[in-house]
């Protein structure tokens, strides 16, 4: 039970294009578009073939390791990333959990679902929502960050994050969105040297696996022997450790590296767009498959862009925003240049009204 | 860390068919052969086309309530049967948990690993593996029960059970194998009347759907909705909501109850083959997918039916029963025939080898 004027931790992008608004064009959930590609949904449908068998995570485990050149017992695999939050927010001793916001509100509701008391670390626009790690109190054994960060497309430094680490802290990056940066630059996947790191993973957001649930984290041998003691048996589905295993190999790899370039460069136009719209201010530089902006009247905005046939994510749920931003996902250029004409005759309208009100 | 006389909970059926052990006739797995369908499989191949999107229960969710005669509210999908363990481990608060034994091992396991001390009730073959409700302590404020009880293919009668619920304590009652028994005689599902009752279902049994982790509760609406809040967000994949939906239509039912008459033929078959060998006992009346069997040397002959191609599901993992146990999945006539066949080799040779030695 959260005082009114908390944000809704539980709103998520989903809720804006379900039902009705399932015909609108979705800026609002940060999934790739055109996904899964046919190739991986023929080895889905394969792995229906095998269903009448309880799922056998090793085989996935195993490329997931090798993908990241990391020995098995690193790896775990889980039901998408959300299950990992509630994993960590179980298994994890923490007296002093941070979580630095604004980014995805899952982690935090699910520490405190689990009975933690979180407390904030909150970034302000006005230093581009980068992160000082000397705002993290010294003595948090618990830190979470996300890295690009969803809602800000913020890409913080590796070592600004490696210095976060410390031996008695447990670092919790959310890597769910890293496949989307060209090169995976400033991923701390594969880092073994850093303590207590645990880097989380998703394959929902490039792969389109997004109803499939699979995701995975990196961590000490221990932290995922604890995580994994905390898993119900056979957590992940067979579909989802075929696509796990699929979407680890050297082709797929070098199409999600693809499919990062392609999104710079439809980001960039977006950006271009948006940044050229008198009264938009585009949070930055944005290095995830999503833009954050802040407009006046940004949630009478958001209605007439639903009216007229698109569906953008409200920011004001995200803590550290409030009700002036939205986050846009990156679409191709044909969909931003129709999505920005809207914007500038929905935020046209609404400026009319409230000159006519 | 149990102590070495422990059985392990944690041993399932499907490590005795992994690996160079898939070539093996399967009679460890309780899965129905031939499963999924094929208009099942179509049904989750056609989901495949919305993975992009997040999981939306809500169909699903009205289908199996609509399917038990339930609202909505009294309803929740789980990732598999296992999950709704561990979700009753972490969410119902119990000073003095029991569970019946023997019993499938989970529930037991994941009250454990969420730090209860769990008692159990131990049935004896003397008594039929039947529960007199008196066994159970009058303070128990958690019971859980199989029904019909793997591996023990005893069904217990509903009128029993339901002695079992009262004011101030939560009665589990696991019906994962329920729709394999013809009518589903004796189960509690649908009942609204029993204080604290909580029904767990599966749909991996009769359908096939082992790999794919779908399953339900059935329970008042405080009880669904402590669980919920433990759920993870998106706990369940959309191919496993599409199965939930298609598997509790009309069509869909009527095809479970054609396998389970079926299935009651097959096993008449089973256990009137195995009642004619001597040295083998039937515990029963068998009631489930799979039939238990004591018999001396059980280890042994399980491992020569092993070599010979047949993969047994080993007893002595369960609590309360021993070495000289043995559950079989209940298959069709001609696997049986070649089964009992084997077994009876496999009995003759373990008996010549001890002479000898």
């Amino acid at each position: 039970m959260s005082p009114s004027a908390e944000p809704d931790l539980r709103h998520h992008g989903d809720a804006e294009v379900r039902g009705d608004a399932a015909a609108l064009t979705d800026l609002a959930v940060n999934v790739r578009t055109g996904t899964p590609p046919a190739w991986l949904k023929a080895e889905l449908v394969a792995s229906l073939d095998g269903l009448a068998a309880y799922p056998d995570g090793t085989a996935a485990r195993r490329a997931v390791a090798a993908r990241h050149g990391l020995p098995v017992a690193r790896t775990l695999l889980t039901s998408g990333a959300a299950e990992a939050f509630v994993l960590l927010a179980r298994a994890v001793r923490a007296r002093r959990p941070v979580v630095v916001h604004p980014q995805f509100t899952e982690p935090e509701a699910a520490l405190r679902d689990a009975g933690h008391t979180v407390e904030r670390v909150v970034l302000a626009e006005r230093d581009g929502f980068r992160l000082d790690p000397a705002a993290v109190p010294d003595d948090a054994d618990l830190v979470v960050v996300g890295n690009p960060t969803n809602p800000t497309s913020v890409l913080h430094p590796a070592g600004v994050l490696a210095r976060l680490a410390r031996p008695g802290r447990t670092l919790v990056v959310d890597e769910a969105f890293m496949d989307a940066v060209p090169g995976e630059r400033e991923s701390l996947a594969g880092r073994t040297d850093l303590p207590g790191l645990v880097v989380l993973r998703s394959l929902t957001k490039t792969w389109g696996l997004a109803g499939l649930r699979i995701g995975y984290v990196l961590a000490d041998p221990v932290t995922v022997a604890e995580l994994e003691r905390a898993q119900p048996l056979w957590p992940v589905s067979s579909p989802a450790l075929a696509a796990a295993r699929a979407c680890s190999g050297p082709a797929a790899l070098a199409e999600a590296a693809a499919a990062a370039r392609q999104t710079a460069a439809d980001r960039a136009h977006l950006v271009a767009r948006l940044s050229a719209l008198p009264g938009v201010t585009v949070a930055g530089p944005a290095e995830g498959p999503f833009v954050l902006i802040r407009l006046a009247d940004a949630a009478a905005v958001r209605e007439t862009l639903r009216a007229n046939g698109f569906a953008v994510r409200r920011g004001d749920t995200f803590p550290g925003l409030g009700p002036d931003w939205l986050r846009l996902a990156v679409r191709d250029r044909e969909t931003t240049d129709r999505f920005t004409d809207a914007l500038v005759e929905a935020m046209g309208k609404v400026a009319a009204g409230r000159a006519l009100g």
